[in-house]
């Protein structure tokens, strides 16, 4: 159907600040696997902390790698027993294929399996190229209303459906988002989707606010210029997603009787807990690793238009410009989503 | 039937370090209250507290208070609608009586009610005196196989089996208690019951830890001579008894993917906790306030057998050495659970 | 600040279909009750059957009693110890108030309190009158976008949000609803609020079909042309509302893999179910038995929009047509809700 | 190490009520199996079920097929991939292996994967043979404590571990079992070390209310001679283990206010349920097939004498004598458990 070519362009980063466009021989697929061409793909902090650094906690980049986890494509070839996909399906992919039949996989926890392997996690690659090949039960199609942005934006809202599952969150709950970047809009529109009726985000920039109202959110808070302590609002669900230590210290205190805390951001290796607020509410506080079993409700939630994603997609770039892509955020505040288009 | 006197003996905390026996006059029970005469009565690490700096927290004592919330005794009068109750009744008391219709309270968690009337929490008395009245509701008759000073103990057998719920232990777990007071020697009897087959607690006395040893725990580890690193174990669930925020810290890091944690030991205002830890592997922290529908569960399990309470009193003290038995666990390594016995 | 008088007017059931507006006191608020003007009041299947029968199971109608237990008013006096509340304030009434103090009350089912006193249950009297007493902390102010109608509605939104709570309906979900009366109508409404993606309704009336497609379900089933089976449906979450024995079995053979089954419709006393469709699924079967703590999340839909109640509202009768209210639904396809307004 | 065969002995069922001895090839460990060679079978009614009527439902026996399914033996050689087994292990082998990519696997409920492929369920052959294969991750090995009879008694145990998590079997617990064979029997000494304080057996027999009663229940009941109704009893959990449909419905109205019921022995296609007594008590009813991640709890409660195994063992057999083995226990009443020696 679709002509496949041997080899493809693949943006490699081969050592810090050091990324190119490279030839690639294009994967084959796995008997259970299908070869996808990519569409899109979002950039992500995780990326950008690779190209920058090198390396994330345990995970060090040694071997040129190419980054990139949030994708979409369209199938162009099947391993021979794949049955229930088909050429030319437009997908989104679940970047990260676990075991399977560890103890975690097997209770349901996949996203904790120890063997997990996860696009543009060392050492393995990712979609910032033309051809991935990818487990058919990590492929989904999705509907024509989803464009291939969208389709791609289903993994960072995945992010957030599970910490919205993780905080338990039902009609009528009073949440609270820290931080106003791609996870934390995402977070807060998807924390009204699960019913939330109250839905007060923070951030220290002005434009993410105004991105926030524009969602759905019911109150914006700039805490560069009133301190949460100052708000005083008492919320059911706390879904950290700024990233900043002392601003997830100072919100955990926000929480009240049998809330729940969810970190989504990851926040450095230590923070200090409020304990005596948490004991004395028996407030519930974790953290989300990635995510499970959410593709088919984030498709769902998108299809039905309950979870708004294309307008996150603020500025896009062709191969080549990966590194600018990586760094836009950092250089300009009206960045939300920066997205990569592999065939352009 | 039984004749009950005008006035008693209490014994009443005047300051900071300054308690005497007074004459009070024996209080009349509610409508909806019995009145108990009280047989023996544990202390706590919070009746000392408040002894020795006058305040925990926000509760701060400003006139004389009766001390002592670990309570066993017998009914000698009924309050005019009590039908479920009669005079002779060996019971064991609940110390706190919620206002029962709040929101806290109409969900099921009035151990979170803010209108909470609790022994020995400032301005409410305790039990450290002949005769207390309580909500008939919140008093329990015990069978003949509970001593007085189980049916006493009933009351942090009912921290213990609040922590193993909060912590969902379930048959086959594993279980690290870190403390071996009497709040972990019970977390850790408990544990068991719940279905725990490891269970590991850590001390730094070794009185303590053969005192658990006998109690049935898997293994003992006396972290002054072999710290928790060096032990390399993986639990399912954090039972934290100790109140100690560095030993707490550290214990953290000894739980394993989707594990749970539980503070039960009040442990200071703030805690560092292992973020990036606790976040890759989804583990859920939380922490202990009281307890909520504990008794029944509490009274069948030392009733049956599977919970040992009567070896936890090792020191008897009449109503006039309440100070005494408020100090005896700092002057005494071999001290688990003093009781003071207020008709003696 | 309101006068109020001495004596109202009250519509009473003396014998099966024999009801008559009497004069009654007005009643005193005990201290921890207000007293309430009734705006409007919702007819319901129990008071219909009541009505026509005289019993419901073993509730019989011994003494004269007033029915009605879905109301709304405006507070005119308070009781003396009653602080959180004003008079002037227009609240949605939750009819049934429980003992507050057993075993279930405190675990936080107070709906399955055996000592509850639940509006129009003999012999308990009900809300079609002209005032009526109520504990505080059952009254519930409403904001001003909710109309009296729906403040009244709050009540058979309440059942539905707990018919949501016990099916676990999360976002993504597939639901099934038999039934479209009000129950179903809500139910279906409802089950879109907390997430799901796809509602089917199913009826053997057209028009009340229509209704459900005008708020909002994904598809309609007339089963009278189109039989369950015929449809082919898997479903996650069967929401049982239409009281049909032989429907509800039927329907249960649509639920898939580890789905729900409420019951919330009352069905009568027993009901086939198909076992091993069941157990090889592993799905589980409740029902449900009026609400808990539903009322502020229930009003918070409600005032937020996300849920219609006024439309529900078809047909309205003064006081003294209440025998005529009762037997609307059965004459006339198009009523969905009567309503009765005591003040006129 | 171990020299193994290439053909061996196979307990064969031709047809209904026809099985014989025949050689087969032994088989060959896939890259991620283990070849074990069989020490102990245990049989089952569905093994009895399939040589008597050929059939279960919707499985029919069309090809010869071996039975058996609750087995152990010794891992004699490993499969390529194969790295955390050895050979010489003692394991107990968990019967059913799914497709582990499907929804219901990766959700944690791979015993509801529609292409599980189980032992002894056509036309999946299972281990009345000298060697069976086995994927590495369903092999668990067990310590020298149990022996080869009780490693395969694993599986009945599995069942009954399952039923009581199903049940949400906690400490304090009421439990009521009905039926006291082989699951009946493990399902009441499980919900012992779930924390169950009573535990009421029934059944028609007094010998196995007699092995009931050695093995540690609380009260027995013979409906034949006591009726259910006469005993009065009001249980938080029932497990349905008699599969009897009249029997089932009654014990149902033995649960009360938000209890469970799970449905553990199959019991017919259709059941009458007393739905209003389990819509007015909230009582949730589902039922059991098969079992998920239950083997590694299963096995740390037989080794730590939790759960009594070996005397559930009450008659042995050598593989030629497979249909006395299966029809052992119709022909006497003191029968529980019929074992099956392959290698005799």
């Amino acid at each position: 159907m679709t002509r496949v070519p041997t080899s493809m362009r693949a943006s490699v980063l081969q050592k810090i600040e050091d990324i190119a466009v490279e030839q690639r021989p294009v994967p084959e697929p796995g008997p259970h696997e299908v070869l996808v061409r990519v569409s899109a793909v979002g950039t992500c902090g995780s990326d950008t902390h690779y190209y920058e650094r090198g390396r994330i906690g345990d995970f060090v980049v040694r071997e040129p790698l190419i980054l990139g986890h949030e994708a979409s494509g369209t199938i162009v070839a099947l391993g021979s027993e794949v049955r229930d996909h088909e050429v030319g399906s437009r997908v989104s992919l679940e970047p990260g294929v676990p075991c399977l039949s560890c103890h975690e996989c097997r209770s349901g926890r996949y996203n904790l399996c120890p063997d997990v392997r996860f696009f543009a996690t060392p050492p393995i690659d990712g979609a910032f190229c033309e051809y991935v090949t990818l487990h058919e039960q990590f492929v989904y199609p999705v509907p024509d209303e989803l464009s291939d942005e969208a389709a791609a934006m289903i993994e960072p809202l995945s992010v957030a459906v599970w910490a919205c599952r993780k905080a338990r969150i039902s009609p009528g709950a009073r949440v609270l988002v820290t931080g106003a970047g791609p996870v934390g809009l995402l977070a807060a529109q998807t924390a009204r989707v699960f019913g939330a009726t109250e839905v007060v985000i923070t951030d220290v920039t002005d434009h993410r606010l105004r991105t926030a109202a524009e969602l759905g959110v019911t109150e914006t808070v700039n805490v560069r210029h009133r301190p949460l302590p100052e708000v005083d609002y008492e919320a059911d669900v706390l879904l950290e997603c700024s990233g900043n230590p002392t601003a997830a210290t100072e919100a955990v205190r926000s929480v009240g009787r049998a809330g729940r805390v969810v970190f989504v951001g990851l926040g450095g290796d230590e923070l200090l807990l409020p304990l005596s607020h948490v004991q004395t509410r028996e407030i519930e506080v974790t953290g989300t690793f990635r995510y499970a079993n959410t593709w088919p409700t984030a498709i769902a939630l998108a299809a039905s238009g309950a979870v708004e994603l294309d307008s996150l997609v603020t500025h896009r770039f062709e191969l080549e410009r990966v590194p600018e892509a990586l760094t836009a955020a950092a250089r300009d505040d009206t960045v939300v989503k920066p997205v990569v288009y592999p065939q352009r």
